[in-house]
């Protein structure tokens, strides 16, 4: 089994309540490409930052890696537009890193790319895969390329309160710089991923279309991002049922409407739960109090575990493993525990 | 366990009668790419080609990949000057393709890869990792590097007939255009992989000195490429003993002189056979026949087989399906056997 962890950025994130994905601003830039050597290490190994919320929820990607530590898959990052370096291996197609879904022209490299990707999605010879993000502020993009696709459905967020309001302003504002109305970019997936979305859904959207072209089996490891993806699919014509798994935490999201959405776009999505509720540690807790929710493949990851039957205590187990690991070792990102003293929130 | 495969190219391999990697010279320029993809996905999926010599023997990165599919070792590509496209992921150091060591500076990016490389070694959080090559024309640039250091030895070839007359010639025109008597850059190997490398031992060089440095136990996968390597990495001034695991092919190549360098060096050296002899597979035969000999960890690949106590006969028969599924099967590289009527020599 091969996870295809798709990295990248989009300057939407910058947008002051968009995102959690990155202890501030600055560190937020640097958590796919520290997500990436997660996944791939077990630790951050170039990237400066251990990915935190602001509040302390450690990134998703350690519940991944944990997963993995104890099923064995093989994960493959694709560099869907960084901006920062990685020391993870990654594969090219080409993406750079996206603009503000507010300008006019954000991401312009999105025919590009997806046709690399897809290329890379018809090529690779396993049986089946699994196609997972980490991008700061693909929710919002993730909105965006709905809208302008013309299909309804809410994004989540890695924010326990979901900004919807903001993410609609700022869908307005790039719909408008872009010169098109909800829905003008319906049946032509490049033109919304190019004014709308982002790299890493670009990469995501070609590479599913191109494991479908050659019966790959795939499953879209994630939230509302990937159900994004999943209408990017719709919009070239494919018609074959799709799969996705995403995180209890992602299904139990009110403000999102995730499986409304995946019945809508004809994917059948599995919800699995890792049994955090009531656990006191903050590699569980913060999950529980819903921030992050899902990303880096976590609730594909979680699904895999529960097909492998691997018991979720032995996750759980492993995950704390993991966090300790990367919250006190010695790597580039190494630092005190998120919620200790010196660094928590007033 | 990591294998960590450094994939790259030289000009220097485009001398008439260097090098065996590859059908012809068109083709040898895509052997890294392919290799590194055949390593990670298990066959060509991007390279146009599967490496094979003029005479039809396949790739060593053939038995890597057998042996992979039966241990489970993890692979990371790194790019030590790629020329061409991979689909492999790749980790980047900065390295582009090396020149022709008869030109005056053919490396001159060496000094920042090395750099690159051993933060990367230093980083790396693995207990243990083994470090390989894939470079046409590799073996001329380790006789450049050990010349330029003072070292004696000589170095093996993907030839039958190893063309060492040919390769002094190269060597010797690259010092004087380097203004370098033998031993010119003894105590200073980025001078010598600057003026008589390549940028894959630039990349190997420097990340063995980053592993020694974080006590990472590192095994040069390798022949006498790694051995050069293992050179570079004494005239830094590291004396810790060192580990090397190379094939029976390569250990009975009397043109070279693996053993005597290893000994000379430091170096605790391992040789397996993988019990080739008498089989008349081509997978097996034109190894026998003393053709590419080592590769693309295939002498490491092997002694983790042998420490996983795998039997050689379940190595050979994974091998002959990796051998099938790549000369026959429907990817980019695909086409006839070689050494089938249509293609064999005369």
């Amino acid at each position: 089994m091969r996870l295809i962890l798709v990295a990248g950025t989009t300057r939407t994130a910058t947008i002051d309540g968009i995102s959690a994905a990155g202890a501030d601003p600055e560190a937020m830039v640097h958590t796919p490409s520290a997500d990436a050597e997660i996944a791939t290490y077990g630790e951050p190994i170039r990237a400066p930052v251990v990915p935190v919320s602001p509040s302390g929820c450690p990134t998703p990607a350690v519940v991944t890696r944990a997963v993995r530590e104890l099923v064995g898959f093989e994960v493959t990052v694709v560099d869907g537009g960084l901006a920062e370096p990685t020391g993870a291996p990654t594969v090219t197609v080409g993406a750079s890193p996206g603009g503000d879904i507010r300008e006019q022209d954000p991401v312009s490299t999105a025919p590009g790319v997806f046709a690399a990707a897809r290329q890379f999605g018809r090529a690779i010879p396993d049986d089946q895969v699994l196609v997972a993000e980490t991008i700061p502020g693909g929710t919002t993009t993730a909105l965006g390329v709905l809208r302008a696709l013309g299909e309804d459905g809410a994004v989540s967020s890695s924010l326990p309160e979901n900004p919807l309001g903001l993410k609609s302003e700022v869908v307005a504002e790039g719909l408008d710089a872009s010169s098109l109305d909800p829905g003008g970019a319906a049946g032509e997936p490049k033109v919304a991923l190019r004014r709308m979305g982002d790299p890493v859904l670009a990469t995501v959207a070609g590479f599913v279309v191109g494991c479908v072209e050659t019966d790959t089996a795939v499953t879209l490891a994630g939230g509302t991002q990937l159900l994004a993806a999943a209408a990017l699919v719709r919009h070239t014509g494919v018609e074959t049922r799709l799969s996705a798994a995403t995180t209890s935490f992602l299904a139990a999201d009110e403000s999102a409407s995730a499986r409304e959405l995946a019945d809508s776009l004809g994917v059948d999505l599995t919800v699995t739960d890792p049994g955090f509720d009531g656990l006191d540690h903050p590699a569980f807790s913060r999950f529980v109090a819903g921030e992050a929710k899902e990303g880096v493949g976590m609730g594909g990851a979680l699904a895999l575990a529960a097909d492998a039957a691997v018991p979720m205590t032995d996750v759980r187990d492993r995950l704390r493993g993991v966090y300790d690991r990367l919250f006190e070792g010695d790597h580039p990102g190494g630092s005190e525990r998120p919620g200790s003293e010196e660094t928590s929130e007033p």
